[in-house]
């Protein structure tokens, strides 16, 4: 339930692949008022939900791997080590965003969609940026797998990171110090550590 | 290592919470160029990390609960379900903050910090906002955690839910349709699904 009353939403800033926006509140409890700042990314018509993160499973030599990516990120100014990501198209299904970005990305090819999970908000208190998680299983071992080679845009440039599922933790802990990692993949990477001890 | 020649960022909005810019990009490899929209909060001097985000523990009745927090999301326009989270003051260390937002959010007093994170970044595609996050233990049966009042800032409403941690995924499954759920919580609830079948 709503606890605010909202006035219209004043657009402040339109590029053309954000807006940000200020609204006023008040509380109904109280009264207390406020001006809430915010970004919303610019979809395309017809799309509801911004993006998709991959959590893919890489099988590969009777061992399993977990396929991320490192790219430099403007809004950071630093490399950032992340699920393979990207936003969903047009007339495209969450299912095909995750095949499809997974291929461009990566190069991989995964031959199963495990999981699909609800609609989720990356950082709710500024943006309304949303994104679904997609489990895959990859099968590195198959012929399109030996040698996977990424369709990236001319302004992308990505590495490739596989880690042993049970060295996540660890290969984390021990980045270089000019890499961060994006929130979505190290809460993932922290369920033995709230578990465990 | 950045794969960008940048141009100095242009401020397009200047808010009292975020600015959003655009930086003109250079793709050292091939000359491609682009421009970069972002959205930046604005840090009290002195704080490098925008928040702390809390996976507490809650030990009570002889069971494990995961804390979490229901409120209502001006940008999304929709109540989320999130961990409790907040923004680190000034002179403020990232225990301290995780201890008080806490409390503040949800009335309960932690009694031991089991493991601070990396920095890691919420949405790295458009902001660089960024955060810890923090486990801690919780004593649900201690006389200070019996009845836990909240701290809110008069325009805060905040509602409370303690889940069993096995029940988490189930919790999540079934919420009303109403109600989404933040990132970070989401892809942590996820472990199991991506280690399972």
């Amino acid at each position: 339930m709503n606890p605010y009353h909202l006035a219209p939403s004043e657009v402040v800033f339109k590029g053309k692949w954000i807006e940000s926006r200020k609204t006023d509140f008040t509380a109904k409890k109280n009264g207390a008022q406020g001006t809430w700042e915010s970004t919303h990314r610019n979809k395309p018509p017809g799309v509801h939900i911004d993006g998709v993160s991959i959590l893919a499973r890489v099988k590969k030599d009777g061992k399993i791997y977990i396929l991320l990516v490192k790219q430099y990120r403007i809004p950071v100014g630093k490399v950032c080590l992340e699920l393979p990501a990207g936003l969903v198209d047009e007339k495209e299904t969450i299912e095909q965003a995750a095949l499809r970005e997974l291929h461009e990305e990566t190069g991989y090819k995964a031959n199963r969609v495990v999981k699909v999970s609800t609609i989720c908000y990356l950082d709710p208190s500024i943006t309304d940026d949303s994104q679904k998680i997609v489990i895959v299983d990859v099968d590195g071992d198959s012929s399109e797998n030996k040698n996977p080679v990424q369709k990236l845009d001319p302004t992308e440039s990505i590495e490739i990171v596989l880690v042993e599922v049970s060295e996540l933790n660890e290969y984390i802990s021990n980045l270089d110090e000019n890499v961060v990692v994006e929130s979505t993949l190290l809460s993932f990477s922290m369920w033995n550590d709230f578990i465990g001890s």
